[in-house]
């Protein structure tokens, strides 16, 4: 194991982290707020550690997959313990743990509080909260990538281990390039949506978190009803936000480059509307005798079934009192998640496209027992390595459920607050169910229950196997 | 496809059937019931047409792994349909579709009733109703292959779509006699619980229908309160007997055959064991202050644990009324079923072994990418084909339970009760959560819902892959 070039890489998340903290120090200024302190002494000393850690470069860069998903591991880790600080110094969370959740929450871009209300928090507060959203969604090591210089083809790896999705591919030649050109499209996307937020007569404040929180597929609010209390037309923009964060960016650089055919051939885009579209269809009818007009019904339905199905968690009305036959597809969106390659979390569309596929492969296989045939995505076949791996993710999936629930069920909560928490927190989403609705908080939770839902969120970013390598013994051993 | 092969099995098949009812025609017999008309109704009509169909045996008996598939999902249905007969003629269940349920519920194992009582109904139809457990346990098909002498080693397809498990060896050389030592270590494990619980001075009548309910893990009772009224030693018996016909039956011939080493060396049973254990400890401590001591908590503990791992679903304690911790333990068992080889049902501990190991497998890669090795089980490797199909199973058995959970939702129950009915009808357990708990029924859903649990109940019991191949158009193709 090379250790000198996973502390070195770090140490230069943390300096990273500390020169993000100028943007709640701006705000601060701004609104001239006391707890600008705590950002100032937290930046200073990430930045100080950071600086020691990456002091001098290793001479030996290379490192190997378990080092590359080691060091994404560790430094999410601490990313999110040094972004906790600043809430515990400036006394708006009292509890470590409580704090660590929400900057989890928010780097995982789950959107999950333990928070009974945010309107009372600083200004500079609520933008760090939002800010790190937008950090975590297009990942803060793919940024590193794009400010590091690093030789050799193995820091790929990073970004394998960042960038969810079953496969993850170059859009260009070099691994920087690549970096760049994603972070490129992600301020592209978000300063859009800025200026139409901004059009609609959204304030500067709320347009800029709220366009983090919809970048990053995050879900962290600054009102107490999330999204409720703005206009339609800033509900619809962000609605239509929140489903083009969830489309795998590589369509974007297509589109880009004027390679229409190529980008409307993909599949996984294709089913995730199809989803999109149906799960909006079937719940503006389940839901229409509850609004107005069939218009209202519509509208609820599309920004909930977007919020949810890309793993944001913005709410503009209370789900949990919906009919059933909406609660359940709700839940169910939950699983599905958004398209790989995106901000958005959940086991992805393209995983279960290659799951059905798979599964339909070997009914087949009854029938013509010896065919065998690669099955295909976009028309390329897919690796038996991507399937094999697809395979173990959704073991693994369930059997952290499982260990999730159980650990939950001590907290003496109901089945269906349980159920959701660990679903709304390893998918990324923020609200569940029940105590855990869009109108409630995971503040209700004990400590051991928060801290299996942290891990919950961090797994669910990170797509489970780079934080399970630190719990298995080999990853330690010297070879 | 081989139709005239298809159609001789289910002629056969419908005369065993017709066979099978003598046992509740001698039970009217004895407490000289009118209801007796409608099982020789039926009998004669189910023998007839048996008779018709099965007239002239094809010449052509071989048959490929799809014909022997469809034989078995269709001939489980035909034998649904005959067996529902006598409910609807004898009036006890008016409703065609209720009687269809139940009688589903009877082959399959499940256990789960759409009556709210069933102590007015008559002793013959409540023989019936625990023969079709009995059944449906180890098969009708493999013991068709006892009596039916066929040529060609074809007809292994036949028992591998029937036997539980992600891959079924031959104990000894021929089918036949496979089948026949099956059978033979079946009736010997169900008369010795007759007898024992005779000794424990239970009525005869209650002996025998209750070892029906026991041996095929079925679970219908012939009292309102289940098990609850029976003595303590009754219960433990039962308790007993459900986890060794959880139990993989090529376990017993190793023991018959003095083979102790190979027989320990199983880890599926190992396994099973284990997490019996543990669950009977983790819940005794939770419910320990609902009863008035320890050894009653653990009683309870055990033979609910028995009842639902090994997904009979008897019940001697409203379980819905425990803590959370308890609950969420059995919905999990309701998930991991029984071992591979035994009557039980669910996804089998075996299934889970190779989940781990497999996800387990793909771990190690990231730390030591080109070492491949095959994942290993009682000290031999897997076959990369049963792994596939195991996958490819879960991700077949997950896409069949959302659609499931959606199909319930519009008949308006409550999430807890709709999950809890779909897995426990799914893993043919019986009782659930809520709604359809120990002491409730599955009356109160609708006729589309109770089609949809129908079909769950097939489609867990046959393991998924005959039934679905019904639906796949390429199965009814030429070729």
């Amino acid at each position: 194991m090379n250790y000198r070039i996973i502390i070195y890489i770090i140490g230069y998340v943390m300096k990273i982290e500390a020169a993000f903290m100028l943007l709640p120090i701006v705000t601060a200024l701004i609104y001239k707020e006391s707890s600008i302190e705590s950002f100032i002494i937290t930046a200073v000393i990430a930045f100080g550690v950071g600086m020691f850690l990456s002091w001098k470069k290793p001479e030996k860069v290379h490192f190997h997959v378990r080092e590359g998903y080691v060091t994404v591991a560790l430094s999410w880790i601490v990313l999110s313990i040094i972004g906790a600080i600043p809430f515990v110094l400036s006394g708006f969370i009292e509890n470590p743990i409580d704090a660590l959740f929400e900057t989890v929450s928010g780097f995982t871009t789950t959107g999950a509080s333990i928070l009974p209300e945010v309107e009372s928090l600083d200004k500079c507060v609520l933008m760090w909260r939002s800010f790190t959203h937008w950090v975590g969604g297009m990942g803060v090591l793919v940024f590193l990538l794009t400010v590091l210089k690093m030789t050799g083809g193995s820091h790929m790896n990073l970004m394998k281990a960042e960038s969810p999705g079953p496969s993850v591919g170059r859009l260009v030649p070099t691994v920087r390039s690549t970096a760049k050109l994603l972070y490129g499209m992600y301020i592209g996307l978000t300063i859009i949506q800025m200026i139409l937020l901004l059009i609609a007569k959204m304030p500067v404040f709320d347009a800029i978190t709220t366009a983090f929180g919809t970048a990053g597929t995050g879900g962290f609010g600054i009102k107490n009803d999330s999204m409720a209390g703005y206009s339609v037309s800033i509900q619809v923009i962000t609605t239509i936000f929140m489903l083009l964060f969830g489309v795998n960016f590589n369509i974007y650089y297509l589109l880009l480059g004027r390679n229409w055919k190529q980008a409307f051939k993909n599949e996984e885009v294709r089913w995730y509307f199809i989803i999109v579209i149906a799960a909006i269809a079937f719940i503006s009818f389940d839901i229409r005798h509850l609004f107005a007009n069939v218009g209202t019904a519509i509208h609820q339905s599309a920004f909930q079934v977007a919020s949810i199905i890309t793993t944001t968690g913005f709410a503009t009305t209370d789900f949990n009192l919906w009919p059933e036959v909406s609660r359940t597809i709700l839940v169910i969106l939950m699983f599905v998640g958004a398209c790989a390659g995106s901000t958005g979390g959940g086991i992805k569309v393209s995983r279960f496209i290659i799951l059905i596929k798979h599964a339909g492969k070997e009914v087949k296989k009854y029938l013509h027992p010896n065919q065998v045939k690669k099955i295909q995505m976009d028309g390329k076949p897919i690796e038996h390595e991507v399937v094999r791996n697809v395979n173990a993710y959704i073991a693994v999936y369930l059997f952290i459920f499982i260990f999730s629930m159980i650990m939950l069920a001590f907290d003496g909560k109901d089945l269906i607050t349980n159920f959701t928490a660990v679903a709304a927190t390893f998918n990324n989403i923020g609200p569940g169910l029940e105590l855990v609705g869009p109108t409630a908080n995971f503040g209700g939770f004990n400590d051991v229950s928060k801290l299996v839902l942290i891990f919950d969120m961090l797994a669910g970013r990170l797509e489970i196997f780079p934080l399970l390598l630190l719990f298995v013994k080999d990853t330690w051993k010297k070879f």
